[in-house]
């Protein structure tokens, strides 16, 4: 649905809410996908938005929730009924209906689980025993498994049985009789192989899973890496406990690009744009805001500290902003470059110095471009060619120094086992900036004092 | 496959090509994922490497080249014989196919595409009209469609036929007879349907599709929105012509978070991490480094401009960096939030006041907290309170300027059709140290002129 489409109805919807005209707004409903009401739910106010969402039966209700940004699905959730909550609870995938049950408060929670049906209240408990962002937190409990010494026609049997229940179906998975995932059979298979056949002889035993506690980021990367439509999650014995269906790759991708991208830009936990809380936003943000902060007051002693050759060479605090600026900007391109390789790869720190060198070699080539720029401007602005020379040299020191720096930080970070995206923005530019105007006034204090 | 098995392989193939060990090489090879010997392969010396690939039939190389990073990629393509090329060539599916050709010297390109398989040429030869970064251009022609008055009996028997050429089929397209697309069925729903139903009675004919010029993140997009495992693309007659796996869904919105999180990072294409050309990596970042570059230039003008204030109050210079990196972590928050705002959804600029109007009130906010730091910070180390209500109030506002500027001008950016990412980094940090400078000496002069 276009943009502009999505406008017209919502403000279709407003003027026939305005008009008492609930057969029209009803109709709407019919007619629009769920993940499209999600985004019109999410632009109404919030009136309409609970009047709107009252109108849905319970299916295209537990839909549309699914499909909700975390702040709006909080809002709407908490202001239904527990029965009507539990009906929608009770018609969602089990992955769905954790996820909506832990965030409910502890007895809304409690007596939404004793109303759903009693098999998917102990699904619920079990998920719920998963932490969130391993494979046993995003997985679903909906998925189709035979045993191996079963046939194909078992197979198609037990497919047409649970076709409801299951909505994706890629692939069956084969498992023997101790529950032990064995093999997968992509369900093209089922439908081009004698109906007879044994699944042990027609399945593909090389079969990629992950344990309930992989990190949710280490699946997205298999799943990548293999191009799955979806992957099964197994105990530590191997059992079949789950399945993880792309769509939901996509959104763990989507996700931590996003906490990447906002904590390379000092945001400590992802910020959704529905956030509408200033004091939560005001947490997330300031923390990085007080350390860059504190350490901008190291900036503050350096140049006290350099008072003197301030005075007396007065050009060289005029370009102190170029020598932040210049050193900053190469600093988070380097290590912009390694937090995404870090974050992307499996390469651990086996390719360090590789790729310290690498940036060393870059800071140096861009270093001498700048170098030579900032010689120039200094010779023939100020027409001093002599700490044009100074100034040239200490900005590509400074270049090369953020760049290595930038580099070597994040795998720093990454052996700790501290998120390197965390440190790339405000931690590393301030570190820089310390050391930029330390390098750059002190080789102004050296010619100052020896070669002046 | 785990960081420390690769690396065991890794070594072992370098210790049996050492002992011109082929068999075992070759074993290696046959027990191997296709996706796993391509980051082998990147991994071992030129080479090396080279010459694994040449003990590869045919098929494993076309798997593993498609799994390569461009880089590698190009490196291994560019040394092969014409005929290697074009039985790899032959084993790909069309999408990959026209990839790797498209990135062949004309002359190579054209003696390829004369030797592998006419239909295969005609396919390919179709796919490279299309521009690489829409729908057309990542499409495969691998499908199964069928005519909307066809029995299901007779779509399986189409799967059946075509199973060996269409890897992936999670869905069968129903068409009329004028082959425009008019419904999709799940492969699922096949199989537990009466195989003598018609395919126009039992399909979902509420078919979301997009056309082969819709740009690749906007079919992105829409596939994560709508949880599709596959999307049909249409020409601009609703003929059914092609058709994207989400497995090449997730490669785009891999590629463009990388190329939002670099271009904020100030590197203008996106940057491999494989890329070893110095100068094609220095050409890639060093435009953002000028242009900051020149951009600080101004800063040193404007800190020229206000020389007088600065030898006046010695201690306001200590405070620039300070003022410079605070107003630029606060303009970078901003302005993340904005771009992947506009980079993840449709929303246009329909949000852009209230977005700025959140933004002003988050600035308001941490700016007070921050101020009355800089204030005690100042009244208490340089024990001068009056200056210190200066540089507090000071940076309240430099901080309110970005915040703000930090969130229009993505959306400005964004209007004109220009990448808003591009701007967000160096561009705004560098706008911003000029006006913070400007807004913190401004405040310092009209202090020092009325007040002190």
């Amino acid at each position: 649905m276009k943009t502009a489409d999505r406008k017209e109805i919502v403000e279709n919807i407003e003027y026939l809410i305005n008009e008492k005209n609930e057969p029209l707004v009803r109709n709407i409903i019919v007619d629009t996908h769920p993940a499209d009401l999600a985004e019109i739910l999410q632009e109404l106010d919030d009136e309409d938005r609970d009047y709107v969402f009252s109108l849905m039966d319970a299916e295209t209700a537990s839909d549309v929730v699914t499909e909700l940004d975390d702040v709006t699905r909080e809002d709407i959730v908490s202001e239904l009924e527990t029965e009507r909550l539990s009906e929608i609870v009770d018609e969602m995938d089990s992955d769905d209906a954790t996820d909506v049950v832990a965030e409910l408060p502890d007895d809304i929670a409690e007596q939404v689980l004793s109303s759903i049906e009693p098999q998917d209240r102990a699904e619920v408990e079990k998920l719920l025993d998963y932490a969130e962002d391993t494979a046993g937190g995003i997985m679903a409990l909906e998925f189709i498994a035979v045993y191996d010494d079963q046939t194909v026609d078992d197979a198609i049997r037990e497919i047409r049985r649970r076709a409801e229940e299951v909505e994706e179906i890629y692939n069956v998975y084969a498992i023997d009789r101790g529950g032990r995932l064995v093999g997968v059979v992509p369900i093209k298979t089922l439908l081009i192989r004698n109906p007879r056949r044994l699944i042990r002889d027609i399945m593909n035993d090389d079969v990629i899973s992950v344990t309930v506690d992989t990190d949710q980021e280490e699946v997205a990367k298999i799943v990548r890496k293999y191009n799955l439509a979806a992957i099964p999650v197994v105990d530590h014995h191997n059992r079949l406990v789950g399945r993880i269906t792309i769509d939901d790759i996509v959104d763990v991708l989507h996700e931590e690009a996003n906490e990447d991208i906002q904590r390379m830009a000092g945001i400590t936990d992802e910020e959704v744009l529905q956030e509408t809380s200033m004091v939560r936003i005001s947490r997330n943000r300031i923390p990085w805001l007080l350390i860059s902060f504190v350490g901008e007051l190291g900036s503050a002693f350096v140049l006290d500290h350099f008072d003197a050759t301030m005075s007396q060479i007065i050009i060289s605090a005029f370009f102190i902003p170029v020598i932040m600026a210049t050193g900053g900007n190469a600093g988070i391109q380097s290590s912009t470059i390694v937090v995404r390789s870090l974050s992307l790869m499996e390469g651990g720190t086996s390719g360090l110095w590789r790729r310290v060198l690498r940036e060393l070699r870059v800071a140096i080539l861009n270093g001498l471009i700048i170098g030579v720029l900032l010689f120039s401007v200094i010779a023939f602005w100020k027409h001093d060619p002599q700490f044009g020379l100074v100034g040239g040299l200490a900005i590509l020191l400074v270049m090369i120094n953020s760049a290595v720096f930038g580099a070597i930080v994040p795998f720093v970070l990454n052996k700790m086992k501290i998120d390197p995206a965390i440190a790339t923005g405000p931690f590393i530019t301030t570190a820089n900036d310390i050391f930029g105007l330390l390098i750059y006034l002190g080789s102004s204090t050296i010619y100052l004092r020896y070669f002046y």
